[in-house]
């Protein structure tokens, strides 16, 4: 597996499954949600200004891509509405390389722009890792089959050795009707 | 890792939260409960028949131990308690093999006896498949640290590539208080 074919995998409408694990309080989380994973032209002003920001030249990138999500949340009881997008850009370490950076225009909680660093381990599986200033995450993403992806994330302390939360997401590709 | 330490470090009373996801009809269950994990004697009379029910000889396992559950479901919006035992017997391939089989008096959610295939990944990461009569389940244990392991289970249509029930769990050792 390499960046180009996940994230062509990647494309398309998901109906996604989350539960979160928030471990230091035993509470459960789950969240139902639609994700479209689409490209973005390398022409986007977005895509071009995240790419100064971290002062990455955009023929440098590997299949910039969006996502957005819609979904709800029964955190506190009530139905929560969580709806957002992200600019996601592979950044290889060298033009063949599989690993590199993953500069995002906001994080999945966060609302500031990070940076993660990707790899492949060898069964395939993707996996992201961000340090944040007080706390890490670390993110495991693999396929099935080319219609049903999971979904692994944790949120550690920023030493990496006590787990916040853990959620794990199953993630159902919405075939079109014919 | 071998069957011998992942058995070591499993052992003790551990309080699990598990999220099943049940793809076909998108439903969400969350279940907790307490885990605990003994070493059980080679002359316990119903591991002795277990070991005769698949012509083992019992001198072949390695670390036979009981697990024991008591929780909550939220399974039919009303809280189902489950509770539960069964003796698992690790049979290696040979006597260094990091493979093997595991017998199990009963399945997690099956009544009747059932054998197990066990082996473990590149990153230490326990997997065992179990064949069904028209189903077929796989699960990947490993640890985060000593006193946290998670659980992941999928139960796959019989021919493999269908999965019905995907779930997720985090599991916290119960340490004793001096």
């Amino acid at each position: 597996m390499d960046i180009r074919s996940f994230v062509s995998q990647s494309f398309g409408q998901w109906r996604s499954q989350r539960s979160a694990h928030h471990l230091t309080f035993q509470h459960f989380e789950a969240v139902e949600s639609v994700i479209d994973i689409a490209p973005m032209p390398l022409d986007n002003p977005a895509l071009l200004q995240l790419c100064a920001d971290y002062q990455v030249n955009p023929l440098d990138t590997v299949m910039p891509f969006q996502m957005a999500w819609e979904g709800t949340s029964d955190w506190d009881e009530k139905a929560e509405i969580l709806k957002g997008e992200t600019i996601l850009v592979p950044v290889p370490d060298s033009p063949n390389s599989s690993s590199g950076r993953l500069l995002r225009s906001q994080g999945y909680a966060e609302t500031m722009p990070a940076v993660g660093l990707y790899s492949f381990a060898e069964d395939g599986t993707f996996v992201l890792t961000t340090q944040y200033d007080h706390a890490a995450a670390e993110e495991k993403i693999w396929f099935h089959n080319p219609n049903l992806r999971f979904r692994l994330s944790l949120v550690k302390t920023s030493q990496g050795s006590g787990v916040v939360s853990a959620s794990f997401s199953s993630e159902l590709r919405v075939l079109e009707r014919s």
